[in-house]
């Protein structure tokens, strides 16, 4: 069954109805993790996730097989890929190939927001 | 290898460095389509499209097996999902599941643009 998940949030606040938001991993304080499009919208295939980055943090460095596709929606990062460093913002695309090693570092003053899309099975 | 698509665009006009804006079809003028992660970055699992819809315009009511991941990201739109029409701003998430009619009809003055997630092999 299709289904619309409405946005409720504010400026650089993004929260949807019905979506819960949750922490992105117990060490990880600043950081939280919501699925607008997933399982619970009965999304199998792929899966529509939105991470939140307060101002000094970072997500975990971590590679594994499956892919990222991700969609900067607010702030600046510095983004490593393998070896390699990059600074992005709103609206920049990026993709992570499988194992290629990956981390999101908050730059400046504003919360960092991404969309994030990966395969159902993973 | 990952990739970076740096966003060169401004307000409601999204463009991509290295992406191509394509005609959505013959028959849809002020309709473009942009996919700044698909197979051309690498993404065989799934893509990223960006669907910019000029005033006045719709997209093709359409059903078919593959469900569509969508995050409105500029302007308003009239959805039909179904039977059943709603309507859906910026920052919205929609989830369409397989062989539900659908279509988008852009509401008010300003162009509509969102992100469609579908799944590579379709």
């Amino acid at each position: 069954m299709s289904i619309i998940r409405r946005f409720n949030g504010k400026d650089n606040d993004y929260t949807w109805e019905g979506v819960e938001v949750r922490r992105y991993s117990e060490e990880f304080d600043g950081v939280t993790k919501q699925v607008p499009v997933g399982p619970e919208e009965g999304s199998n295939n792929f899966h529509i996730r939105y991470f939140h980055l307060e101002p000094g943090k970072h997500s975990n460095k971590e590679f594994h097989p499956h892919e990222h596709g991700v969609i900067i929606m607010h702030g600046r990062a510095r983004v490593q890929l393998k070896d390699e460093f990059f600074e992005v913002g709103p609206k920049d695309a990026i993709f992570i190939s499988g194992n290629d090693l990956h981390q999101f570092v908050v730059l400046g003053d504003e919360p960092l927001g991404f969309l994030c899309v990966v395969v159902g099975r993973r």
